[in-house]
C-alpha cells in the first residue's frame, strides 16, 4: 500500500530511537491509517525487547502530571530508556483532547531517551484510546524499556488502565474527598502501588492511615504497599520505583506476568474481532438490514433479542 | 421453561402496577435470569403506552438525588405515574451497589403511583448497567409515563445517559470547580436541559453567566435552556418539567424523537448481538482458540489483526 509513506524507513528510524520517526508512527496507529494493519504486523514480527508497561491514574488534582515527571526522573537516573503516553479526558463525541501538550514535562524535552506522546481519549471504550496498545508498541520498538501511561482516573478509565499495565500506580492526595470516598471498592482492586502525593500537607498521615486499614483487607497475594510523595519537589521518586520493582519481582516469580500478558492478547485479539463484527453490522455495502431490524423493534414490537438473532444468521 | 417462576403472573402483576411484582421482574432482568429473553419478548410484543425517558446526570455533590425527588413531586402533581431508575456507581469488579437505597426517597415510599429502584452499574460498559434498558420496559409496562434515569456523571456514563434517555438533563452547582470545567465539551453535546442547583449560593449567578456564554455557541437545532433550581426547598422543579415539555415537543416536530428512538434499538440489536458473539469467542464447549491465539501474539509474534482474522474465519 503506497500512501506516501515509507515504511521500512520510518520503523528503521523508530527502531534507532528518532523522535521524528516515532511521533510518525504514533500518529500513524492513532488516526487509524491504513497503514495500521502493517505496522502492527511488522512491530510484533521483530520484537527485540519488552517495555515494562506501568499505568498511573487518580483523581484530577491529585498530581499526576507531576508525579509522571519525577517517575520519568526516577527512571532515568537508572538509565531506563523512557516512554509516557498521557491519555487525554476528551470530549467522546468530538474526539479532541483538551489538555494538549503537557508543559509540565518540557524540561525532558531535550532528553533523547525520553518519549512523551499526549493522546486523546475517544472516549467510546470509556477512556483508554483505542489505539493504545499500538502506541506502546512504537514505544517499545524505539527501545523504550519503561512505558508510563498516565490516565486520570474517572471511571472506566482505571479499569482499562489496569488490564493493560502490568503494574498500576493509583495516586491519591489528601482531602479529596467524595472521588476517593466512592472509588473506594474499585481501587482496591486495581492498585498493586498506592501513592500518597502532596504528603506534606495536612490529612496526609490521616489517609495513610486510612489506606493502610484498607489495604489490610485485601485478600489478593499482592498487598499494594502505600508510598508517600511529594511530587513538585521530588521526594519519593526513588521509593515509588523500588515498590514496582518489587511488584514486578511478584509478577515473574507467581507467573502472573504471563497470565496479565496472555490476558491482555486475548482482550485485543476479541477487541479487534469485534469492531470487525460491528462494521459488518453497520451495514456496509448498502445492506440496511440492522435498520431495518430497528424499526421493526421500535414500530412492530419485536424484541431485540429476536432482531439479534436474525442479525447474526444474516452475517452466515 | 420452569424457573419457579410464573411468568404469566408476574407480568400481568407488573401490568396492574402491583410493586413487589415490578420489583420482582426488574430483579430478574437485573441479575440475567434466563427469563430475560422471555420477559423482554412479552414486553415488547403488548405494549400499550410509551415512557417519556428522562436522564439526569451530574457530579458527586450536585444534589442529584435531591433533585430528582423534586422532579417525582413535579410529575406527580401533574397527575403521572413515576418510575425512577437510580444507577449506582460500584466497583466494576464486584459489581455491588455502592449506595443501596436512596433514603432521600422515603417520602415517596407510600405512594403507589412512583417506583423507585436502585440499580448496580456492572461498569463493563463503563456506566449504566446493561440491564438498564430492560429495567426502563418494565417500569413503562407498570403503567410509569415518565422515567427518571439518575447517574452520577462521570465519563462514559454520562454519554450512555444520553443516548438512552429522550431528554437529558445536566445538573450542575456552583463551585464545583475542576470537574466542571474538564467536563465542558462534553455536556454541552449531551445537555438538553442545564439545571443549575444550589442557585440560592454564592456563585450561583456567575455560574449561570459562564454557562450562558457557553450555550450561546450551541449550534444545535436545540439550545439547551438554563433553569435555576433551589432542589432542597423544591424550587425550580415546576420550571424543569416545563423546560422538559418543551423539549419533547421540539423533539416530536424536529422528528428528533423518532430518530433517538430508532438509533436506541440499532444499539440495543448491536450490543446484544455483540454480547452473543464474546460468548463463542469466549471458547465453550472448550474450545480454546482464542487462548492459542492469545499465545501465539504473546510468544510468537502474530500480530492481533491476523490472530483476529483467525478467530473470525472460525466462527464460520
Amino acid at each position: 500500500m503506497d500512501l506516501g509513506v515509507d515504511l521500512d524507513v520510518l520503523i528503521a528510524g523508530a527502531r534507532e530511537g528518532r523522535p521524528r520517526a516515532v511521533a510518525r508512527l504514533i500518529s500513524l496507529v492513532e488516526n487509524g491509517s491504513p497503514l495500521l494493519r502493517e505496522i502492527t504486523a511488522r512491530l510484533c514480527a521483530d520484537r527485540p525487547n519488552r517495555a515494562r508497561i506501568i499505568g498511573l491514574t487518580g483523581s484530577p488534582g491529585v498530581g499526576k502530571s507531576t508525579s509522571t515527571g519525577m517517575l520519568v526522573r526516577a527512571f532515568r537516573r537508572r538509565g531506563l530508556r523512557v516512554g509516557v503516553l498521557a491519555v487525554d479526558p476528551s470530549s467522546p463525541f468530538t474526539g479532541g483532547a483538551l489538555l494538549g501538550d503537557r508543559v509540565r514535562m518540557q524540561d525532558h524535552a531535550t532528553d533523547p531517551e525520553v518519549f512523551i506522546r499526549s493522546m486523546a481519549s475517544r472516549g467510546h471504550l470509556g477512556g483508554l484510546s483505542w489505539a493504545t496498545p499500538q502506541a506502546l508498541r512504537v514505544l517499545e520498538a524505539a527501545g523504550c524499556e519503561v512505558v508510563l501511561v498516565e490516565t486520570v482516573g474517572v471511571g472506566q478509565a482505571e479499569v482499562e488502565i489496569a488490564s493493560l499495565a502490568d503494574s498500576t500506580i493509583v495516586l491519591l492526595a489528601p482531602g479529596m474527598g467524595d472521588g476517593v470516598q466512592a472509588a473506594k471498592a474499585g481501587i482496591l482492586e486495581i492498585a498493586d502501588v498506592f501513592v500518597v502525593n502532596k504528603a506534606d500537607r495536612d490529612g496526609a498521615q490521616a489517609a495513610i492511615r486510612e489506606l493502610r486499614n484498607m489495604v489490610a483487607l485485601v485478600e489478593r497475594d499482592w498487598r499494594p504497599p502505600i508510598v508517600p510523595t511529594v511530587a513538585h519537589r521530588g521526594e519519593g521518586g526513588d521509593e515509588v520505583v523500588e515498590a514496582l520493582d518489587k511488584h514486578l519481582a511478584y509478577l515473574e516469580a507467581s507467573g502472573e506476568l504471563e497470565r496479565r500478558r496472555h490476558t491482555r492478547a486475548r482482550e485485543e485479539i476479541e477487541a479487534i474481532a469485534l469492531t470487525a463484527l460491528r462494521s459488518r453490522f453497520a451495514g456496509l455495502h448498502g445492506d440496511r438490514r440492522l435498520d431495518t431490524l430497528a424499526a421493526r423493534v421500535v414500530e412492530a414490537g419485536l424484541d431485540p433479542y429476536s432482531a439479534a438473532d436474525e442479525l447474526l444468521a444474516a452475517l452466515g
